[in-house]
């Protein structure tokens, strides 16, 4: 038996490993009905693999979509209480023929391992598990009582999980959270998060006509791609600024101070531009780049889709057209309100020669921010300048992760993000990879951050 | 034997309608290089049918992509000789799920034939070979010499058509072309038509990024289908006139007797929208719909695609972005002076954060008109006024039949149209089909018009 959790997690990587790899096999997709027995099969194998940590009470919670996964070990009397959240479901794979390796085939290449989920998140999901192991099977206990709160349903945005909170809020009841989705930057240029911004989505759907009609008809047919086009184009200025009415009302003004630790967050665009091979920037007046994407609202055009679409030519004017857009929230903005202010202006737009309908898609989510003197913020910044040899930058915003608005409203505790996942790792696209010097390195941080909690009251 | 071309007509129905249907059973798509081998069984097929019908020296023609087929017969000394095109490839049938019956299962429903080239053109091209059959079997001759040219790539724009017609000029000689591709309005209301437009494609092709990006990225990454919907909104200005420089330049101005012309030919609008389902009109001021889908050019958007088009949400910026685009012409417009106005425009407006590329399709052609005086046109009048008792309406532009101009510019002759399909028979869309009666009617009305020609000179 190993002498203590440091030499365990060192004895154990290969099966750690052999695990990761298991878990990246299971396509589970949450936005593809048919992969809902993949997503559930997930949700066995991470129960499973939470007894087999130590963890008690461990079962799965129904939600009436893909289900969740909760266990914990509350043995720890008189200490804190610790929620720890995480995801296992994954995003599509499309568009495949851009894979180099099959998705669901894990593939181990020099220091990385490729497939879907790998960076978001089924590598960070296995660290405070990992951890937890090490520590009961070395320490016989935690530092602090811990829960497990593992999700199915993040990449559709959660739908469930509000009434989950609700439901089992007893169950859930804790100090604080810590959600291992996410990242804190690189060994070389550690970061903390403050939260995630948050999310409105909708598909609008344009029809002119009851079918395809020859394009020879131009002229005379209406053309729902020119409507969409046109509707879109006026949701945005030529500089980039969202012209829909009192969308930026209630966003709050950013502070001096905010904008410095912005900047100096950021990595240099040059380093930006090189991983993505992004050709330029692009957006709202006023602010950087960096300030856009994490501190300022955006409205992006995910996807759209009209007429033909292969090979070739076919002279088309089509009869439909469609476009799904996601707006990224930031605090004091509402998502229903928002939302309603996307749905006035698709209407006031709209030409009176095509009839124009809105989907509200799945995922509104409040954005969120811990303060940054939080106590369980401060014990993070600690993990991490220990870990790294230097003091963490303060990031925010991008990504959404729903859970975070949710667990203030619901559980009412702050949220610290510890995870493991750089921004080059191609998450949500072809080729997503994760580190595996970074799943060695989270499982020791997890280790650290459990023993820093243990101290906050 | 029967005793006359009429008598041969009706006894032969049965037969008539079965080699129809074994037609339509060949999915000739030629846009799909998987269907090459179905177009060239296509050509076979119609090179047999002629020879079966009495034409001598038929031949395969081959081209570089689809083959074309000729056959002739031309034992009438001292007469004119009459040239007849037609074309036995097919549009692609995406949306395959708005088809009631399996595209290349003809579907016989009452008075009609449902399948993917029933309308354009497997109907009309039997139209002319039937008549010859009628005639030379009963009358053992033609009025007129006859030559066909029947080729398998007019639904990709006939790239190789004029080299043919360059090539065999000689063989190829006649007095006038009658081409079968194509309507002649309905019995209660027949048209005559003067010519098509012209046309231009071009595929525009949006990159940001090397790869797709995670949504959260917005503000920072550059999102190509913003810079998509942007650029093709610069092209036309809120109400529908083209803002391309120079494009309306080299248009022919409408008289008003052309006005007068078209405003007679036009079904009322109200037909038109019951017909398609249309929910408004709307395009280019100071001009009818109908006005502008014959005398004046458009800019029609044929598909446009980019990023997550499947069910649900994905939160990504995709990297690239695409759409067809097709000009048609009208006199005096040049393909290769629009194509150039159009990539000019497409260079200034291309935001610096993006690259934008453009592939030239294929398809370019000529707009073209016959004069209304022309003697084939006022031959071509009798023959409808007499199968009808009506008086034919004057008609222009809508779709395009490259083959017309190149004709003009290689052979010197001049072009009439015959042919049966009506405004309603969803060419190009799903759930073609093509009217039993119109077949019947077609076919004296080819007899009728090879009788006319032959007083030319």
């Amino acid at each position: 038996m190993a002498a203590d959790w440091n030499d365990f997690l060192q004895e154990h990587q290969s099966r750690f490993l052999d695990e990761f790899l298991a878990l990246l096999r299971i396509p589970s997709i949450s936005t593809d009905p048919a992969a809902a027995d993949d997503v559930r099969r997930a949700a066995d194998w991470v129960a499973d693999r939470l007894r087999q940590a130590g963890m008690e009470e461990v079962r799965i919670l129904e939600t009436g979509g893909h289900p969740a996964v909760y266990g914990e070990w509350c043995g720890a009397g008189g200490k804190p209480t610790v929620l720890i959240y995480g995801h296992f479901d994954v995003q599509p794979v499309d568009p495949l023929h851009l894979w180099t390796h099959p998705p669901f085939e894990p593939a181990v290449v020099e220091d990385r391992v490729y497939a879907r989920g790998a960076t978001d998140m089924k590598g960070n999901l296995l660290l405070p598990i990992i951890a937890c192991e090490a520590l009961l099977r070395t320490e016989g206990q935690l530092p602090v009582n811990v829960k497990f709160l593992l999700e199915g349903e993040e990449e559709i945005g959660s739908p469930h999980l509000g009434p989950l909170l609700q439901e089992h809020r007893q169950l859930l009841a804790c100090d604080v959270m810590v959600s291992a989705d996410g990242g804190c930057g690189t060994p070389d240029r550690p970061e903390v998060w403050l939260g995630p911004r948050g999310l409105v989505a909708l598909q609008i759907n344009v029809r002119t006509a009851d079918r395809d009609l020859h394009s020879g008809n131009g002229g005379l047919a209406p053309n729902p791609i020119h409507a969409l086009v046109r509707l879109l184009d006026s949701m945005r200025d030529g500089e980039g600024r969202i012209t829909v009415a009192g969308f930026y009302d209630a966003v709050r003004p950013l502070s001096d101070a905010e904008r410095a630790e912005i900047a100096a967050a950021a990595p240099p665009l040059a380093q930006y531009r090189a991983a993505t091979g992004v050709r330029g920037f692009f957006g709202e007046p006023g602010y950087t780049p960096f300030e856009r994407a994490s501190a300022r609202p955006t409205l992006e055009v995910n996807g759209i889709w009209g007429g033909f679409t292969g090979e070739g030519i076919k002279t088309v004017i089509p009869c439909e057209a469609h476009a799904k857009i996601t707006c990224r929230l930031v605090p004091d903005q509402r998502p229903a309100d928002i939302r309603e202010k996307l749905l006035a202006h698709i209407r006031q737009h709209a030409p009176a020669y095509a009839e124009v309908t809105v989907d509200v898609l799945p995922g509104e989510a409040d954005p969120y921010l811990i303060p940054a003197d939080h106590p369980a913020q401060k014990a993070l910044v600690r993990v991490l300048t220990a870990l790294t040899g230097q003091t963490p930058r303060v990031t925010r915003g991008f990504g959404t992760v729903p859970v975070m608005g949710m667990v203030k409203r619901i559980l009412g505790v702050e949220t610290i993000t510890l995870g493991m996942g750089q921004a080059d790792e191609r998450g949500h696209a072809p080729d997503e990879f994760f580190r595996l010097d970074s799943f060695v390195r989270g499982q020791r941080a997890y280790v650290m951050l459990l023993h820093e909690l243990s101290r906050l009251r």
